[in-house]
């Protein structure tokens, strides 16, 4: 990663860069799975017309066409590349709701493309795990917990510092503004949404200047985004300023349920911050933001929410709940940090060394043991000097060298040097196995 | 796959096919590995000078560029989506040459994208899994023998029918048009490349019409293509041509090579044809294709070469030798055949029900005791009537649901139905395994 991009913002990973990925990639499928969630791919194109459904980001999109393309293709058929996870995944559970069970719990691993200007953290190709439960007309609001607490399994699993995640619910927030007499909510959001950025004062002078908020609606405001807990004591302080609304409480009462459970099963990881507002305007309950500790400036690594309306065909509808893990921007950072690394670059735990040229069909015939029992392995391609393969090995970080030779009695004989330690033991091809910690390249923590 | 893509040509599977779609993958990566290959990807995106490079094929190309692009961007920062694997994996290894460890063995899982005509086993979107051995300036050629054998054991272990690996040698073939006096060799092996499709004689009619052949050399030359052996008696047949030619000579002795110990390792597997020929223009010494015995009108599922130069920086060359599995192809194939089907369609294995809903806790502390064994299990969101509840697993596939009661003493007692049989028994959290065909949706053959 501290090579340049030949393309910018098209970051691409030498082999050991691309072990941590993998086990990074693998520990949230598995995760998933684990939780009863299925695996689903979209298209990487939509339509621009489905793309630009909902506005705003027309300048991101990379649109995509045949270079020998049709002069004539209706405006309806151009195709653009996706630019997150969620607008294709919507398409595909209207498209096949008949084929699936409802509540439809998926995972989508994928990459998608932005045209931002690149730098750390955001790259124009990334690839994002999504997580996501859809209803049919209707779900239960459990999944709002079970989802924070998915997340906090898997993020709990990978190679990466402490984090916290930070819940919000809409409902609160909008119920809040509304009740000190705030009724442009959307408004007020966006503005408490650029507090990281650009700090209380500037946000306190954009409610007033772009919604007319009066002194004391911009303390209110501000003060509800201050509070924050690791437990349900949030609601006390946000009852402590006397505002009365129906929305409000429905917030409160999802909230602590959130955190309630979250508190228990996940103690410190999960926590109430009642600034986050998340910008995109479908969530209609629960906001899920992440942030890395020390790493803040990087921004949420996992976000997410609840939308009552995901899809809708029209006569149904289809609310979900998911969060989606910034894969990319999560790899780029555990590289750029060394906060993990591969014990080794190579699968190969075994190089079978060549005596002679002859022995080649003999080496592969130990190869062919080995791999029969999981050990990952390769057949040196030339007779060189032992010296030159075990520094072939050496290289690439094989931890063993298995040797052939023949006894007095014309019988092969099999020994294998650990290279690291220098030891050479006599080994059955049929029955040798490498430690465990040796079997395959594992991920473990950089230095600090 | 029997529902029509909404958008022609980018077939996307339900999460059942993509259980079938994700064990092939995870086939090939895991005998890739086991054979000491390195996991790469590489950006979506090329120039589209990169891409061009060979000609004949920008009519298949996607152009890819964002919607708000500067119109000034230069002709050369244009990009495209790529078509292969081949022409990136050349350029990264040109760039990351100096980090990389020659032979440098690596295998590529990722989509590629043609504007072609939609038709089965064709997409416009689809997923390649390439394997190939790159060397800096020279690479033994053992690894062509090597390279047959693993994808050999790759396919071996794929729910797919018998398949035969086909092998033939460019010098073998070019070596003995120049030896009967045909001089464009690589016009005849595009002629001899069609015989699938348009048969011998169109073919020699072409040989004849295009460059000048007589009939005794069209003989020779189609009499050449109609050699097939499992064993290396094919070299005893192209010798009794009496054809003399040096290339023709290292061609048959390394096409021997190749079926000698393919025929010891892979008995049946992998066969000479001297009809292959391979249309692209960069192989120089092995070619292999591949034809599901059954499918041969699919076309074929794995094919590849040794090219004398992948790549080259004008100082150095990396020649290498590689094939390429059509995933795309072969699942779709397996799906619309029913050659394979997944036992169940989610991971999970187990539904812990829910009594009330007071009981959510409990059921997910018995959730977190199974996961914590690699049990894939989910908790029911709603504490609906029992029968409800085993509907809801039925429906999914899910073999057991967990029950938590309280028995007489007020203890939480624990019992597990298999939905199938019935049968239902008491268990402990803490230890109980299903049996280990239930663990996970395996993929076995189907319905003939």
């Amino acid at each position: 990663m501290a090579r340049k991009a030949s393309l910018s913002g098209f970051p691409e990973l030498l082999p050991q860069e691309r072990v941590v990925e993998n086990h990074v990639l693998d520990v949230l499928r598995h995760t998933f799975e684990l939780h009863g969630f299925s695996s689903v791919e979209t298209r990487s194109v939509e339509t621009i017309d489905q793309l630009l459904q909902k506005g705003e980001i027309d300048k991101e999109v990379y649109a995509v066409s045949r270079l020998q393309e049709d002069p004539d293709t209706k405006k309806a058929e151009k195709l653009a590349l996706h630019f997150d996870l969620t607008v294709p995944f919507a398409r595909y559970v209207v498209e096949n709701a008949g084929y699936l069970n409802f509540p439809f719990m998926r995972y989508q691993i994928q990459k998608s493309w932005r045209g931002e200007r690149p730098q750390e953290g955001r790259a124009r190709e990334f690839t994002q795990a999504d997580i996501d439960v859809v209803g049919e007309e209707s779900l239960p609001f459990r999944y709002d917990v079970e989802l924070a607490l998915i997340v906090v399994d898997a993020l709990t699993r990978l190679p990466i510092p402490e984090f916290k995640l930070r819940v919000n619910n809409r409902k609160l927030s909008e119920g809040f503004y509304r009740g000190i007499g705030l009724s442009d909510t959307a408004g007020v959001l966006r503005s408490i949404d650029k507090l990281d950025k650009i700090g209380p004062d500037a946000v306190g002078q954009l409610l007033k200047d772009e919604l007319g908020a009066t002194d004391e609606q911009v303390r209110a405001a501000l003060n509800l985004a201050s509070i924050t807990a690791e437990d349900t004591s949030f609601a006390e302080k946000v009852r402590a300023f006397g505002v009365e609304d129906e929305l409000l409480d429905q917030g409160l009462a999802e909230l602590t349920e959130v955190i309630e459970e979250a508190s228990k099963r996940a103690p410190g990881k999960v926590i109430a911050d009642l600034s986050i507002a998340r910008g995109l305007d479908y969530y209609t309950g629960t906001v899920y933001e992440t942030v890395l500790v020390g790493h803040e400036q990087l921004g949420s690594i996992c976000s997410g929410g609840r939308y009552e309306s995901l899809a809708s065909t029209g006569k149904k509808t289809y609310p979900g709940v998911g969060l989606s893990i910034g894969v990319t921007r999560l790899v780029s950072r555990i590289l750029s940090q060394d906060l993990a690394r591969p014990t080794r670059k190579v699968p190969s735990a075994v190089l079978v060394a060549l005596t002679n040229d002859e022995a080649w069909s003999a080496a592969q015939d130990v190869a062919e043991h080995l791999r029969s029992r999981g050990i990952a392995c390769e057949v040196s391609a030339n007779a060189a000097k032992f010296g030159k393969q075990i520094k072939y090995a050496d290289r690439r970080g094989i931890p063993f060298v298995w040797f052939l030779g023949t006894d007095d009695a014309g019988n092969t004989t099999h020994e294998v040097k650990d290279i690291r330690s220098g030891e050479q033991v006599a080994v059955d091809p049929s029955t040798w196995n490498p430690p465990e910690k040796d079997l395959h390249p594992r991920v473990v923590a950089g230095e600090d």
